[in-house]
């Protein structure tokens, strides 16, 4: 609770806006418009973690022997070097270049500020991996550079992000609309769903018991991601909220195509890298998860689902996506932060 | 220890620089060139903080009690909370929208992207404090508005970051000019000197064993600044050394007078708002400290003192910003992330 003088605190309070509200490089976070935002803050902060958290004396151990792990086992693994190395850099700068510069309350510019701050925490996890394994990174930038379908998938999401990046006149409905875009396909098709295959198939590796260290920084990521999609969720809403014009049927429809065209990008992405078989897994099932995490995200943000009454063909995941439930792998390393209240609480976890 | 390919991470280490090198969205860091921008890193997450971990019952206390505090007291604090909202604001705004944005190589965008992540806890920080002692924000923001020397002290930072940031061509030596300014004025003339004159009245209160909780909270964030300049500084120095035209002696010559404005401004602001003998302090003692710190921030690029021989009036000040000195006034609630080797280098702690 905070002791505010009510006029001018009603005086600020109708400033704040999400784009196109008072301009000010200080940062008046108070009085709170976009409580949301101050309590996502909260939740993200208390699930802190840092790579050095996580043993990985076991992974080394098995990336080194021949039993342990199969060549498909290591390849997932670059490929989720590569990628995520690649994916967090644009999320990243897309946030901190474009969302958080458009943005005009503190408390949006906060947590945003947090959401910036936790993609550094994965790449940094990411250079802990690849030294932990003794990987070479330019193998898996290689891979990364040549593969079409992940190209594809990258361009898909800096097309939207790039002529963002200098000064656009947001009282331009066209312009409005560009950034509603941008947020929806950033939070929901990317960080969202295309994140998903990868996330799979290396939570299906931890579950057979293999590089349970690397497994447990991507479940920590998750979580963070979980937050970063409803980071964005909530902002797409309030900006759709405070400018209706945005929202048109012809707008709406460019919407769910975008996602239809990620989850065609995401499909194209798992026959073309990911040795779903080789896993054990089941290629239609894994498609159908991608299907199933879209149509959720789709109808988050209010627009209809693709795949009415489509079901989770992957509980496990779920299992796995839930932290709270298999706290002793964290060996008793949880951290400082990460406290009792906010284990409980991974929105996505049945997902 | 990285495993790298030889040919191929020479390739990426020569296209590596602190601007005008490869433009890539991507967040390759290896092969990191810059490793004194990954041990800062790695340095400023190790003294990780959270504002809830300092109890603030007792100040409460203190800031209702007519006896324990005066006037005076209070009203260096509502100064404290209002101008470091401000500061920490455009702190911020200017690292993520104008320096990170210009520097290519990703261990710098890194370290950037965690100095960006403490300007938010510092505002949060300030929330904190004005939620716990009932303070009304708008008191504190109004001050700020009106008082006409802190009006300049902004001032002077954002001309040098305002035209910054939008497209710049910086293969052309005035806008890499202008760049080094905008670093050199942040680093060392803002955050290394202008913060000193409040930091130096907040731990006077403190020492007087009052506000220790707030005060514990300064110190902690005088710590994080004593990181913050050392980033600066050497992405000065890494931008100068790439790129020689720049350090002509006008150049040279433009930022001393710089230096001089900032200290002028920071002196008007000393006497117009800090009532230093209301503290028991002399105020030729207290300016002279100013005198003293610009000199080491000159130093520590390369330039000449304005002052040569100065010396420092207020070693108590010093003893009071090591932290490590004493741990007790933590009550044991030193966080998870500071570990012991860190706690041990404050490199700030002979100013
Ligand atoms: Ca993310
Ligand atoms: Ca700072």
């Amino acid at each position: 609770t905070f002791l505010l003088d009510e006029e001018k605190a009603e005086a600020a309070l109708a400033a704040k806006r999400v784009i196109n509200g008072r301009e000010t490089m200080t940062f008046n976070l108070l009085p709170l418009r976009y409580q949301w935002a101050y309590n996502l803050y909260q939740k993200m902060k208390a699930n802190h973690w840092e790579p050095e958290d996580i043993p990985m004396q076991r992974d080394a151990e098995q990336w080194r022997s021949d039993s342990a792990l199969s060549d498909i086992d290591r390849w997932i693994v670059r490929m989720g070097i590569g990628y995520f190395s690649a994916a967090e850099g644009i999320v990243g700068d897309n946030i901190q270049h474009v969302v958080r510069e458009l943005v005009t309350a503190s408390e949006l510019k906060l947590v945003l500020g947090r959401h910036a701050h936790e993609e550094n925490i994965h790449a940094d996890s990411l250079l802990y991996m690849i030294s932990s394994l003794g990987i070479d990174p330019h193998e898996c930038e290689a891979m990364f550079d040549d593969i079409e379908t992940i190209r594809k998938k990258n361009e898909f999401v800096t097309r939207v992000s790039r002529s963002l990046r200098r000064d656009l006149d947001l009282t331009q409905l066209e312009n409005k609309q560009l950034l509603a875009k941008n947020i929806f396909v950033f939070g929901q098709c990317m960080e969202g769903t295309q994140f998903y295959g990868l996330f799979g198939m290396i939570l299906s590796l931890y579950r057979q018991g293999k590089l349970t260290g690397i497994g447990t920084m991507f479940r920590y990521t998750l979580r963070d991601e979980s937050n970063h999609i409803e980071v964005f969720r909530n902002l797409f809403l309030g900006l759709i909220e405070e400018n209706p014009d945005i929202w048109t049927p012809a707008f709406q429809q460019e919407l769910s195509d975008l996602m239809e065209e990620a989850i065609t990008l995401e499909k194209a992405f798992i026959r073309d890298c990911l040795p779903v078989a080789g896993l054990g897994l089941s290629s239609e099932e894994f498609e159908q998860y991608i299907d199933f995490i879209a149509d959720r995200r789709l109808e988050s943000v209010g627009l209809n689902p693709l795949n009415q009454g489509i079901t989770n063909p992957l509980p496990w995941l779920a299992e796995l996506m839930d932290i709270k439930k298999e706290q002793n792998f964290f060996e008793g390393r949880v951290t400082e932060y990460q406290k009792s209240s906010s284990l409980g609480q991974v929105d996505d976890d049945e997902l």
